[in-house]
Order: C-alpha cells, then sequence, then structure tokens
C-alpha cells in the first residue's frame, strides 16, 4: 500500500504548514473554498448525477439515495457550513493552568493541532466539507476515505478544494482523498500510525465496528445509540410524554434518538395507555414487555428488542420496580450515549445522573438535544461514545491536542 | 477465553461500586492497604524470593533483577506510595463549564471515573501497588497483567489487597490480576471492549507496540522517548553543558533521557570539544556526524542513531545549519516525547515551542523534567506519547473521564 504511505507523508507535511497558519488565513481560506463550492456547483451536481446513477442501476434506493443526493440547495447548505466554521473562535493556542513550579520552571499546557486526522464514512457527500472545514479550522490536515457510491461527487468536491488551497499558496495536501475505495486500502490507511494521528468513522455501527476492529492507529467511537427514557413515579406526566415522543418521532433515524421506554411500576396503569397512544398515534410500534401487553394491544418484546437501535419508528417499552432496576437495564443494555429521567423526585434525579453512566445523561428533557450546535459549540464533527479524550459531542475543541511548554533558566534535575 | 470475560464482568461489577465510594471511603482503604502491606512484608518478600529463584535458573541477570527484587524497603516504598496517593485531591466530580443554553437547558461536563482500567507490564512488581492505588482514587476498577517472572510477587501482593478490600465491604475484585500470564489471555484482555475502557501498557518498546497492535480497546500509549537537545548559537553554553550532561546521565535508562544532541554550527568548534569532554568524563559514548568527527575522537553516528533510543550511556551529536535543520531533523526522528532548545535569543525560543510536536518541549531546561511528580501532579501512571486523551505526563485526572450532565424542565427539540 505504497500510495497510502505517500498519502500519509504528503498530508503529514501539510500539516505543518497549516500549524503555522494564522486565524485569519483559514478563516479566508474557508470563505474562498465555500466562494469556490457555490461557483463549481454544476460540476459537482453533474459528478453526484453519475453516483447517483450508478447506485439506481445497483438497484440501490430510499433513504441511501437520498443521503447521497445533492442539489443547489445542498451544495449552499455546505458552503454557508463552512462559511459558520470561519466565524467559530479559533481553539489554537490557548495555554491552560500555567503555573510556577518550586525551582522555577513555568509550566503550561498548549491547546495545539493534532497533526493529521482520518475520516472514514459512507455515502453522505456533506461530511467531505463539513470535516474538511472543520479540521482546517482546528488546524489539521484530513485524509478523507468516503464510501464508493459517492466517489464521483467527493473527487469533485475535493478538487475544487484543492484548487482554492494551491491559488492560496497552501499545499493542495491539506486535504487528500483516497480515491481507492477497496477494503485493503480503507485498512491500511487505519495502520499509518506513523503518519495519521487520530481516526474518525462516521457512519452506521458496521462501519464503526469494522474500524475498532482493523484500527491500530487511535479511535473516536462515534455514534451508536441505544438511548433510554425512564419515567419515575413522580414524574410530570405530561412533560413525559412530549418528552417520549420528541425523543422518539422527530427524527427517529438519528443517534440521540430514544429506543427504550422504562416506566416505574407505580404510574404503569395510568401512564402506559397515555403515552403508548401518542406514539401510535405517531405510527410508532409499541414493543411491551408483558404488563404493557396487559393494557394494550402491541407487539411482544423480547430480550433483543432490549438492545436494539431500531432507528426507525419503533419503541421497547418495559415496566421496572424502581429507579434501580432501570439504572441496572440501562448499564446492561445502552451503549452509553444518552439517557433521560422524567421525574420530580429530587433523590431520584441526582442518582440518575450520578449514576448512568453514558456521555449525556438528562433530567427532565429530550436525548435530542445530545449534539454539538444544541451544546452550544457551533459545530460538531460526531459523538462520541466511548471514554477517551472525548465523551459526547465533538467540537472544533475535541479535534485539537495539547502539549506542555516549559520555560526555564538553566534547571537540571536533582 | 472464558476466564478473561469473567474476570471482566466482576470488574465491571465492582467498578460501580467503587464510583459511589466517598474520597473518605477510598482514602481510608489506600492506607489500610499500606498498613496491610507493611503487615505482610514477609509474605510478599517469600513470594518474591521464589520469581527471584526461578528467574536466576533460567539464566536472567543484571537490571532485570534488579527491577523484581522486593525487599522491605522497597515494599515501604509502595505502602508509603499508597498513603501518597491517599493525600492526593479526589479528581472526580468536578463539573467543568457548567452553562445555561437559550433553551433553559443547564449543560455541565462532570469528570466521573473511567470504568474498568486494564494495565498491562513487565516485570517490575511495584507497579501492581501503583496502579491498584492510582485506579482506586480514581474511581475505578483495575485489572492487572503483570510479566510472568513477577507471578508469584504480584499475586501475593494483590491477595493482601483483596484481603484488605472485602473486610471494608468493598468488592475485592476491585483489583484483579491475570494469574495466566500466556499470550493468549493478554490478547484476549486487549479486545475485551464490552468490559475494559481504557488499556495502558508500561514497559518496554516491544511490550508497547504488541499492545497497540492487538487491541481493539482504547490504549494510551506511553513512553518510548528519543528525546532531542538543540543548542543554539546564542546558547549560554555553561548552561547548554549542565543540561546536556544532565538530560543524559542522570538517569540514562529513562524516557526522559535525551539520547541525540544537535549543535548550531556557528559554536560548533567551540563548543563541541566542551560538551563532548563533559560527556566522556561521564563515561557517555559519543556518536558524530562528520564535522563532530573531525574534531574529536568519536564512533561515527549512522543513519540509525538518529532514530534509537539508546537508553544507555551513548549520546548522538549532529552539526545543523540552523534551527530550522533543527526542528526538521527532531520532525523527522523524534518519538514526540521530549526536546529541549538552548537559546538566549527570543524569536528561536518561540519557534522551537510552537513549531517542535512533542509532549513536552522546554527552553533551557533539561528534557529529566517530564515527570508527573516534577510537573507537580502528586503521582504518575506513565508519559502519554500519543495524542489523544492525554499527552505527556498522566496523573490521576488523565485516568478519569468526563460526561455531561443536563438539567431540564421539560424542553423538547424544535
Amino acid at each position: 500500500m505504497e500510495e497510502i504511505v505517500i498519502i500519509g507523508q504528503k498530508a503529514k507535511s501539510a500539516s505543518r504548514m497549516i500549524a503555522k497558519m494564522s486565524t485569519e488565513q483559514k478563516n479566508n481560506t474557508l470563505n474562498n473554498v465555500a466562494k469556490a463550492l457555490r461557483d463549481n456547483s454544476d460540476t459537482i451536481i453533474a459528478a453526484n448525477a453519475l453516483d447517483l446513477k450508478f447506485s439506481i442501476e445497483m438497484g440501490i434506493k430510499g433513504a441511501f439515495i437520498d443521503r447521497l443526493t445533492l442539489d443547489k440547495a445542498r451544495i449552499e447548505g455546505m458552503a454557508s457550513g463552512l462559511c459558520d466554521v470561519a466565524k467559530l473562535e479559533d481553539p489554537i493556542g490557548e495555554v491552560l493552568s500555567m503555573k510556577q513550579r518550586p525551582n522555577g520552571l513555568i509550566i503550561g499546557q498548549k491547546r495545539v493541532a493534532m497533526g493529521v486526522i482520518g475520516i472514514i464514512y459512507e455515502a453522505r457527500p456533506n461530511v467531505t466539507a463539513d470535516a474538511f472545514g472543520l479540521c482546517l479550522k482546528a488546524g489539521s490536515a484530513v485524509i478523507l476515505r468516503g464510501g464508493k457510491e459517492a466517489i464521483n461527487t467527493n473527487s469533485a468536491i475535493v478538487k475544487i478544494f484543492q484548487h482554492v488551497l494551491e491559488s492560496q499558496g497552501l499545499p493542495k495536501e491539506c486535504v487528500q482523498l483516497i480515491e481507492d475505495t477497496s477494503r485493503e486500502t480503507a485498512i491500511a490507511m487505519m495502520k499509518l500510525n506513523k503518519y495519521i494521528d487520530v481516526l474518525i468513522p462516521r457512519g452506521g455501527a458496521g462501519l464503526i465496528q469494522s474500524v475498532v476492529n482493523n484500527a491500530t492507529v487511535p479511535v473516536i467511537e462515534t455514534g451508536v445509540g441505544n438511548c433510554h427514557i425512564f419515567v419515575d413515579a413522580s414524574a410530570n406526566q405530561e412533560h413525559a410524554v412530549a418528552i417520549t415522543l420528541n425523543a422518539k418521532v422527530q427524527r427517529p433515524g438519528v443517534c440521540n434518538a430514544a429506543e427504550s421506554l422504562l416506566i416505574h411500576k407505580d404510574i404503569a396503569e395510568e401512564f402506559i395507555p397515555k403515552v403508548c397512544n401518542a406514539l401510535k398515534n405517531a405510527n410508532v410500534e409499541i414493543r411491551g414487555d408483558e404488563i404493557v401487553q396487559s393494557l394494550l394491544c402491541c407487539t411482544p418484546a423480547t430480550e433483543e428488542d432490549w438492545a436494539t437501535e431500531y432507528a426507525d419508528y419503533i419503541m421497547a417499552v418495559k415496566v421496572v420496580e424502581n429507579i434501580d432496576e432501570a439504572i441496572t437495564h440501562i448499564q446492561t443494555y445502552s451503549t452509553g450515549h444518552s439517557e433521560a429521567i422524567i421525574t420530580e423526585n429530587y433523590t431520584n434525579s441526582q442518582k440518575f445522573l450520578n449514576e448512568v453512566d453514558s456521555a449525556a445523561v438528562y433530567v427532565n428533557a429530550s436525548t435530542r438535544f445530545t449534539d454539538g450546535f444544541e451544546f452550544g459549540f457551533g459545530a460538531e464533527i460526531g459523538i462520541s461514545t466511548q471514554k477517551l479524550h472525548a465523551r459526547g459531542p465533538m467540537g472544533l475543541k475535541e479535534l485539537t491536542t495539547t502539549k506542555y511548554i516549559i520555560y526555564g533558566d538553566g534547571q537540571i534535575r536533582k
């Protein structure tokens, strides 16, 4: 995989140039790239038509084709997204907790660029622009490996970016696309420890699992969400219905949508018909445990249901004895993404916040808020469900690292 | 590897108990464990004698035997180390940057326990006590996999810990030792993503490489250090000699010792004999480039020398044209651990701090300071040379993670 090694070397070399760019230079580049996307939208749409034609010929349809499709409006969305990144505060350069040690050494932790970031993704060409914009602003070069279905579109977009970079006297290898979409090149990329500092997979559970299993480069695992809502005995039931409905159906295909609903036994008889009818009216299929089945007509839930991220109009519903059973259930089946308790009980709200071990834990709010924009980061590169480096929504800061800088005046160690 | 899975399950379950322990409970446990180590030092020394006997029979000698050996003084060192950890501030529970969003959601990032930490190490039994103490204080359970040469010693120490844990009503699985030291169990441990949250290898380059290559569990890469000192034209030469000598010989076997010395050409003729004679007087073998060879009698340096972590009384010495050549040389050969510039030139000091991409970058001080204790953390679990999660010396804080906690009053996403 000589080709991948060369891509890695060029990215590392380009990353040293980016690390020296001023905030103004980075912002100008982002705005110029956005303009170039708008100016060349016909070229992108023509390339996208080739990808669409091939995918349709292969018999692919539905949501996949929708994700792959670019039109003027979506290209404008990519361009304005890049301009938004230009407006974000530059995360690079901040020095954290600089302190003088007793021996006179002055030690601080400085936020610096990661270097080279690898992004492996599927068929959404907007990730190409997103990832480039965020990585550039965070001071890093990016190596992109998108799905084969979007190769013509991605290649057209990256060529436009590279043209702008070169016109500004920057190395075009600030962004590179791996054009060979074979499994072998993907695996080679995942083992390129010498040149890639971090790998972020963006896509379905299969893609993420493959990266986790094959990569020797450090990975930030993103995205899989089997999210829970626990409605406690003391819940404001009106809020509980609204939050459950919102968490399930406002956008069922995304990772922060809720999949399982746990209900305290004391309110089961009253609350279950209420919430389940609201869900059914929103076209949600209920998969209930025995108590739920005794209260309404629904599909019986199996063991598998508790562990499933439906990403669809389906919700598993279970009655629990108390908050402890709810927490144990979540510990057993959750993917560690987002969970919410609906309660008016102070002690239970704190217990849930303390004992549930997920990236985002809510009291009386929808799990759908787990999102970089909703959290106020102004950007999002993904949602980490692992515990190293970043946990939860990742913005620009999570695409950076730190180094210690130490000022001395001749100190030696005794 | 059924056995490893059971160890993982038990650790995860124990970690939930530790996460609920108060700071006082954790400190009491640490102090009690320290007392038990002192009270049972004869048992430990007897177990250690078995390990030593076996290693000596296998023909092992020298530094390895020294590292493996425990006596009363070293056991006292382990015990007082645990008491020191008890005195450190508890990193758990701090909430970072809690903010109210425009929709009324209150979002904060809370420092919480990692869960289960895996430590893979070689023949130093003091790591057994160190790692347990730091992981417990950081709120996590630990799974230890030490070298086979120390198995009797490690097993004796862990049994003492477990006895104390049980006597305090805590699960003994807060610390577990993998007694089967086969390669197969180590590999199984490295792939135990469901139960182990992070894996930290402590040992030589071979061990670390094996963990990086085989683990699917997130790894923090520690330790390999090919550290550089660059003596600029304007350097205070007295400081430069003292710092070089300190960085090379104060403790040559450790990762923050310097391996390569780069010297600005303008001072080569004057400075090289000065620094090399001082090094030679301290029994350091000089491996020099052509200019160095022309100035004194030394071994010619090969390409391999620039990339070698000697961990010994050897130093590679090279003359460079200017600071840019020094930085490029470091970028090419460094392992990203620690590098120092010795200079009186302001612009060059800032350039070096900015452009050298290592965990710790020094101006006018010895690289030997890259250490959790010297940085004022009061502890150290290792020195990270990767860029994710932690970079540089890792203390208690680096053994924790965060989660977002969100207080709402019925918010749903629009």
